[in-house]
């Protein structure tokens, strides 16, 4: 989990978030191990040096049912280029389909247009008019209030 | 459940996605109930009819660590203005923050300026710019075979 750690904070940075990231190494082996894991982590490694990670997670749609949630897909910087990320993402797809289920998910920033080709490509369908709400921290007691 | 699913019914009619609706009701007997469910449901009830509903599960964030996820929130058409919604919302958030996630998530048509404007007036934040991307069906299994 420390070089998933700096993996997601690699991530963060490129997109352009780079203080985002509150969760530590510890967080992180508590919620993704033990009886009922918040997650699942695969990696991509090249003598013992972790340089890719895939993490995601089931969720649930009222329409389709159970679900697969891709949340964070990097590979370091150095190792681009070498299919290590399409890889990973297949298989976490490949994951997907084992498990049966009807929908695999995931989020792309709007400006970036070769992974929204590459999505697209190979049929995945980009929701444009659907945008994500969060409420965080302080804001949510803060919108308790306001009721 | 059986009121659950037509209220999924009717928030998908809502959203123009009138035939999107695949689950059933014994699907979401067996996905919400037993030792893990999949997810939560509250219900708001007028009398012995179920005539709204709140339907969330956790997720996890690579940034914040544990968050809740609210996927439908909906109110029977002649119900709506009578506050039922807002209880509903609340008490989302409320377990939420008695969860003490960091996070609390859910998604908006980009044309529903009314849920907009109250997501905002209360501290949510509007993503404008990340995408929802979804390979469903049959294109999981096309996707695998492009690789």
């Amino acid at each position: 989990m420390s070089s998933v750690l700096k993996l997601i904070q690699e991530l963060a940075n490129f997109e352009k978030e780079p203080n985002a990231v509150e969760v530590t190494e510890e967080i992180l082996q508590r919620d993704g191990f033990g009886a009922q894991p918040l997650f699942n982590t695969l990696v991509a490694e090249v003598g013992d040096e972790i340089v890719g990670m895939a993490l995601f997670y089931p969720r649930y749609s009222t329409w389709k049912g159970p679900t697969i949630h891709l949340e964070d897909l990097i590979v370091k910087e150095a190792y681009r280029g070498k299919n290590i990320g399409s890889a990973l993402f297949r298989e976490v797809i490949q994951y997907s389909a084992d498990k049966g289920v009807k929908r695999v998910e995931w989020v792309v920033l709007d400006w970036n247009d070769p992974a929204i080709e590459f999505y697209e490509k190979r049929g995945a369908r980009v929701l444009r008019d659907w945008d994500t709400v969060q409420l965080e921290g302080a804001a949510i007691n803060q919108f308790l209030k306001r009721f």
